[in-house]
């Protein structure tokens, strides 16, 4: 038997002898490659060094699955990998971030960032496992558990009052507690268990009847909508969830703005993004870039802007027809409220 | 509407200009990307070029589907750009090889040959259409109809002694005349059609069921055994269909000491081979080199040889259990019968 394994460079500082430990205890041949998988790595010439790697190790194509242990660069990076191996290889992804437990380890995506575009190539082909082990956040540093927290959130705001009410009343001490559990707490009741096993089961919900994506009506685009150009313009200021949580805050001023949540409704929810150390405005966020990214998803939606917005807390829709002069008029609203009182995340 | 379209090099300088006018006339927007569509420059860079102008040139990756024209090596290669591009975009094949036209026109496949390996990296994405157009195949070089007839007796020899028996008796004046019809031929009875649509029928009963190919017990891995390490050693000396030819001719002399063909059904399949112009015995094709391919497929297929053989003519059965005594006995007479007389292609 044997096992290839990618990790991120970070991880296996931290864990590769555990790892190399747990293979050789099997008696396992295993090959542990490491890797600085950063988004600004992503890309594929850290596919073709993986390729090269499981080339020369030699896997069978049908029982020897590669196994993905990191962050969600290094998960999508190994995925496409393997997708592209002999035409599909099977791979397990081990998540070790929060933003990888709770999205990256859920559905079928796997990607790489080309010509400066974020995902641009990559396969929908599905893990054949995933590995769930919290207790690899307890040495992610703090700013990534928030950054995880925002999407949770997202699910939260589309989908889940129950989580947002949650991750109000518990978010604090979740992002302290870095999502371990404290004995005795019971793993049913306690929040951190809760609030992961929604935010997944929510996801699946969403994912599972839309695998390869040809459903364009999608609530967890929700806060991916001017995210994307923002977080590759000021790469690598921005983690994803940060620029995921400003496209959201500012959402939630076109949600207002529409009349679809109240003045309280959205001071709630900036209020709990606050406690959760997310960012709710950029400077960079300008209303060019908000315009730019609003046309060119109408240009890949087919022709329909499919913006999903908040109705209520934990509920949404699907809109296609917000009219340029209330995105103007929440810009305007959100920047008078932010922009002197916001800092930039260091 | 916009188009992109891949089209090989020899191709573009063939029907380029006719490609141009027919979207001219339609007022599409297109983009003639012409490349050098070869075996040796069948790799991960050429793919990337072709994202590069893909990304330059801009589709909507749901209603503008990149279009691919050439032989083999063409499709192959713009249908894994168009897999990776947004994770996946569709495409249409149009061959313009015997070749493609029987063969990579059918299936899921796509690829690039990667550390000096056939096909290595890839994808299972159809495409969303195939457009077939024998009169391509008037200007092909006559070597290249001959390897496009090798993957036809392939089919032959595995599933059907009818297509066998037209291959016998017209398959020289097919090789002739370019798979072209000549007038006033019956569209549904003259030999070109007739040969192409029992090819293409008995690939497709082959493929559909099994488009991912999880069964790994496949008749159209005939010839396909050991042709890969043959083709990939001596490149670009051999096409692959020639390189198919050899295994196909080793093995009908395994499946004759094996007691499957008599010597005279043996003989016919190999009278047949040389009448259409094709290799039936190469020096680069060692004992040595043979047993390795078994070794190999053994490591690759779980363990079972899973190799198909013909057991009459135009009937196959896939078998486990074959004597590495047998492979050294047939490999010395097929030697014997062919060393001093066959010629190496030019
Ligand atoms: N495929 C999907 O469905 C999907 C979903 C969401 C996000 N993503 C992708 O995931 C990426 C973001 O993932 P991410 O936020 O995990 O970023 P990441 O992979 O860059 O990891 C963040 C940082 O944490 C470090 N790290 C990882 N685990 C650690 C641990 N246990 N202890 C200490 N440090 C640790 C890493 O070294 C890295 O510096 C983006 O590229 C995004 O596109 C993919
Ligand atoms: N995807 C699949 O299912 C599949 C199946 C079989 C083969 N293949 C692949 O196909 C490749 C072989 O294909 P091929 O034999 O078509 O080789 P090829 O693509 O190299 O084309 C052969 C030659 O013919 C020229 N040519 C093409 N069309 C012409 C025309 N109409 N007139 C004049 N010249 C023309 C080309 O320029 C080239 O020099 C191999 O790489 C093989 O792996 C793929
Ligand atoms: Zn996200
Ligand atoms: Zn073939």
């Amino acid at each position: 038997m044997k096992r290839f394994i990618v990790i991120d460079e970070t991880v296996n500082d931290l864990y590769g002898s555990q790892v190399a430990a747990y293979f050789k205890a099997r008696g396992v041949k295993y090959k542990i490659l490491h890797l600085p998988t950063t988004e600004e790595n992503k890309s594929m010439t850290l596919v073709t060094s993986i390729l090269e790697e499981v080339h020369k190790f030699g896997i069978d194509r049908r029982t020897e699955p590669i196994i993905a242990i990191g962050g969600g660069v290094c998960l999508d990076i190994a995925g496409l990998a393997a997708s592209l191996y002999r035409r599909r290889t099977p791979y397990i992804r081990v998540p070790t971030t929060l933003l990888a437990y709770i999205d990256a380890s859920v559905g079928a995506k796997t990607g790489v960032n080309f010509a400066n575009c974020k995902n641009k190539l990559g396969s929908y082909i599905p893990p054949v496992a995933t590995f769930l082990d919290r207790t690899f956040l307890c040495t992610l540093p703090r700013r990534h558990i928030s950054n995880g927290m925002a999407e949770m959130l997202k699910m939260a705001l589309m989908k889940h009052k129950g989580l947002f009410e949650l991750l109000q009343k518990e978010g604090r001490s979740l992002l302290d507690s870095r999502f371990q559990l404290r004995i005795p707490e019971n793993v049913h009741t306690d929040a951190a268990s809760v609030s992961t096993r929604l935010a997944i089961e929510t996801m699946l919900e969403e994912l599972a009847p839309n695998l390869w994506e040809d459903d364009l009506d999608r609530l967890v685009d929700f806060g991916h909508i001017i995210s994307p150009e923002l977080e590759m313009k000021i790469l690598p200021e921005l983690l994803h969830g940060e620029a995921v949580n400003i496209d959201m805050a500012f959402m939630v001023y076109v949600a207002h703005e529409r009349g679809f949540l109240t003045e309280e409704e959205k001071r709630l929810i900036i209020v709990c993004m606050q406690s959760l150390e997310l960012p709710v405005w950029h400077s960079d966020c300008t209303l060019d870039l908000v315009q730019r990214s609003l046309t060119e998803r109408l240009k890949h939606s087919g022709g329909l802007l499919r913006m999903p917005l908040p109705i209520a807390l934990g509920k949404a829709r699907i809109f296609n027809d917000i009219e340029d002069s209330i995105v103007c008029q929440a810009f305007k609203k959100w920047c008078d409220e932010h922009c002197e009182t916001t800092m930039k995340p260091q």
